[in-house]
């Protein structure tokens, strides 16, 4: 058995990796970290699990932490995490970051994104980017592993067959990503109010998302040339699920089969990755991955203007967050990559 | 391995059963059956089991359903069900009917909430009221499961306690559910289209819902007198979810920590109900327990007027439906109770 | 043109004050106050009212607000609103306050259900509640008026014809209310976090809503003995709309015709009460009355046990506080009641 | 008074189109039709509209309905508008169509996008594109308006001044809208249905929105050259709104303040056009504009990859529908443009 510790348990991600581990066949949780809910139950807090976890949460301490667990899943914000990671790595710990700190492998574009000078630059290359699809043997035995933000998630997951086959002769992307509230996080605001976000169909974000980076970053690496992605965020009502709506112009005319024969090589044997094409839901919808680690994937082909839309459904705490962080887990560990994870989507959600 | 056939598979209680049974360790699917889909692929229609479940509808027969299923889980409407019960017995088949059909033990009650003659009113005694909570010894090697509706399940469960304590001495009962959209099925109808059903708060058969039927039969034997139940359901906008706010009138103030004693006691050792008292959360909310099969209870006590509220919480189509029947099935095959029923509820959903 | 002033305008009850005052055509607004936001544009808290209302918010000055109002509404909280109403009344302004300060008649149950001696006990009996069907000739002239809340105008409409015409023998109900997160007003925090308020069926306040307190007072006075009700308010996913579910025992069988004339009787003439009854919608439900100052009113005669439900749906900012201010402040001032307030209800809402 | 007719009266928009004109000044409601519901109170199906108008549905008669109207709005299918068109203007009628059977100048599209030869292309040219911040003298004395589609108008609005300006060199943008429930229609489906369609987040005619041709047409001739526009529609949760999201790529960086002047200037003295720029709301949501005529305007700037979106936001069955009908069509009369539109937007909503 693993010893998990999950440091910034309260939040939604950390609730998300509790209710998966808690029922992981080889993961034991050991310890759960939160500073404004020290010394509570932990079901006070996520009353789902009441009667899964009879544990309260601890603080988090760096000294400590390595006397009960293997395996450090970090859910703090950006700029927190990158103060622990070294030390936790010197006493010999695994950990998977959920924040952006170690995801880009440029200082100089964490500098530009999120205005902070990278500490740990070396840290950077050892890191591994943990969206297992396109990085499967490095995550094997990885130490380190940056776990991908959701709407990075759902764009690279769109875009990466197009870039990889070079479908498109310029590649620049516009990601609409439409959002659910639970992407937020569990602090209240005035945006997230219920009477002001219920209904909202809101753009934020949209002239410089940060999640850009990461994903121009992945699909520059995969596409082998400069890929510009520039992503506008969009509040819609519901609480989980996301939709990547990644919009490209064509310079010529694709055929629909070869598109569809595309996307299936390159996912070829992916666990997770589903692709979606006609039938009563023609294209992918965040609606059908609920509670999965699944990524639908489908496509939109109007030959008539030549432009191609990528779509990537995904379930944000999932696939964009606590999932993907244990499907990488169970990879660099040499388990099933589906374990704790087995579970179908809800229908209807 | 138990062989196991979905009679009636595109409707919600079907797919729900699929979703739960394709990863049941002792179970096998071998046979899907739906009149209108037959031939066609099982993830046509229910999209979230693509990847699980690579099978076909198939044409429901009575003659050769026996050759491939041990179990056979009955999804039909009422009145339809009791046509193949009896057949399915004789051929040493298990059946786990979702129906309203062998629900009640008198059929006069049958005829008077269901209009229908009950052909078979011998099996009627043979069947077991499948609410595990409530007959967890009468399941055990049980062949005939009269798997209970979802407005009673909840009823039942909230009143359970006050009624076996004898907390009222006037056991009359108002029971306003509260129930989310998934309740009505998989039909599309004028009151179920989007922008009718979104945002309403719509009272229904409110002048006679038939689930009080079965909460009056089993609680009046649990109280052993005659409990009178009066059930005014409200649809509201979620898709998942009831709420059984069960009122009554007391003729002496109860104290708190006793009504919660009494309930402790009354469901002690029960896998599946939890407790709910104080706290961020203090009553029952079927958000917590989305995609799960528990059924959280709680109760509040007006001291003021005597007015106590039992709340009951539970996912429609999990403890109000297919959840709760392969509960039951567990128990009648001498499996762990959870078995296929261990997943932590979402948190948000 | 009477010069009005809202004071407490950056809330939901202000606003929806400002958007029904900026369109009635004997109503000038000369002020609106905000402590938070004062020196701000009133269409930055309210964008809805771009374009309609190009004034800023002030802070409120006890002093100087007579120079520029005739009518000041108050939307403050309760426990403040009371130090500024004698003072108001002295400078000759018409003062109708939204909050609980002047509804009770007896300053015994203000303290018991508010915790504060009340300073001013000599005001109560010149304050007419704000319920135009119940109090319409005291309104008229009226220069204090303490407009009712939304669970008690909901809860109240639904009973009034009961314990008018002694319908139940023994006057004692459960009104179960289901209500729109608006109804909390526009202050973020936990529980109306959109992830979190977005699917809940949640009871609160569910051992003594203070809003029981004016429910009993009026109703009382109206069936010319003790009535009690015990409030049980639901926390439900939509914006806008409550209904209430009015719940009582008969003890004999009352006709459906009956009951439906006694109610006609009982509201004849009453611009803002509809009867609804049969038809394709045959219960009052919020969806139908959003944005308008009606409320339906209805019920459900379950005879089989003698259990009568009457239910009132209203818009809870419209009929449950600023539309009700208005109409009140109408009829008050002799205008035609429903001046300003003539906009059909929006469908689909 | 004009005496209007609705044809078509029992859908959504024929609802929204009676909301307004009942209590429109200048307009008296002498017909409503409705094939399905002739002989019964429009009330029955409106719920919302009882107390404002007890007429019945009528069946349509083309020879009678110039006894009783001078003006005809058509809530009819396209395709089915067409045949009546023609007789009614002989009639001496004014016609409002709802439908797309006159939206469009070039007869060869009508018949590329709805696949119908059109038999009256004469008439086509007759017509008035009733979209009245672009057609406004035109629409002056106007006897056949075709009033624009949702997704078409949102689409427009948004392009316009950028089209105007020559803002983008290559006019080629995709439209990426967002849209509710009740754009769909009165009519219950699979997909209406409110557990498929609630948390949806669901692509449709994805390869070739109709709505497309007219906002082709018309941003063409705005620009003098020919403008690409490729509309891909998303349905999500809510129930009223819809945001384009409507993207183009630059080939030099665009100031803001530029931006924003330009867009002004466009829509000066536009009563129903609002922009949206910064505070706490910085791009329009749909949100604060239903239950109103109002478009409101914004844009998003990403200067880092030269990608610019522009950002319209309205209420489907307001500006998207039976509001600009009425729009439309006082300013044909010679009416205030806003006469019986001047309710301000709801909020919370």
């Amino acid at each position: 058995m693993i010893r998990a510790a999950v440091v910034g348990g309260s939040g939604y991600t950390g609730g998300e990796l509790l209710r998966i581990l808690v029922v992981h066949p080889q993961v034991e949780i050991t310890t759960v970290t939160s500073r404004e809910y020290a010394g509570k139950p932990v079901s006070l807090v996520h009353p789902n699990l009441k009667g899964f976890l009879n544990m309260n949460f601890s603080q988090f301490s760096l000294d400590k932490i390595g006397d009960k667990a293997d395996v450090v899943f970090l859910g703090l914000p950006h700029g927190v995490s990158l103060n622990y990671v070294p030390k936790l790595l010197e006493m010999g710990l695994q950990v998977v970051d959920l924040s952006a700190d170690f995801r880009l492998k440029n200082p100089e574009l964490y500098k530009f994104w999120y205005g902070i000078e990278h500490p740990y630059p070396d840290l950077l290359d050892k890191a591994v980017y943990g969206l297992p699809e396109l990085h499967e043997e490095e995550l094997k035995g990885a130490k380190l592993i940056a776990s991908p933000g959701c709407n990075a998630t759902a764009t690279i997951l769109a875009l990466a067959p197009v870039v990889h086959w070079n479908m498109a002769s310029n590649p620049r992307f516009v990601s609409d990503v439409k959002v659910s509230s639970s992407e937020g996080g569990a602090k209240p605001s005035e945006g997230s109010h219920h009477p002001e976000r219920q209904n909202a169909i809101r753009p934020y974000e949209a002239e410089g998302h940060r999640h850009a980076a990461e994903a121009e970053q992945e699909l520059s690496r995969l596409g082998k040339r400069e890929v510009k992605v520039s992503i506008v965020p969009h509040a819609i009502s519901s609480v989980r699920g996301a939709l990547a709506s990644s919009h490209a112009w064509l310079d010529q005319t694709l055929d629909d089969l070869d598109i569809w024969k595309k996307i299936a090589e390159f996912y070829k044997g992916k666990r997770f990755i589903r692709i979606i094409r006609g039938g009563i839901h023609p294209y992918p919808d965040p609606k059908y991955v609920v509670g999965s680690n699944f990524a639908d994937v489908g496509f939109a082909n109007e030959k008539r203007v030549l432009r191609l839309t990528m779509f990537s459904a995904i379930d944000n705490l999932m696939k964009g967050a606590a999932g993907q962080a244990v499907q990488s887990f169970n990879i660099s560990r040499g388990f099933k990559e589906d374990e704790g994870l087995r579970t179908p989507p809800l229908r209807p959600a």
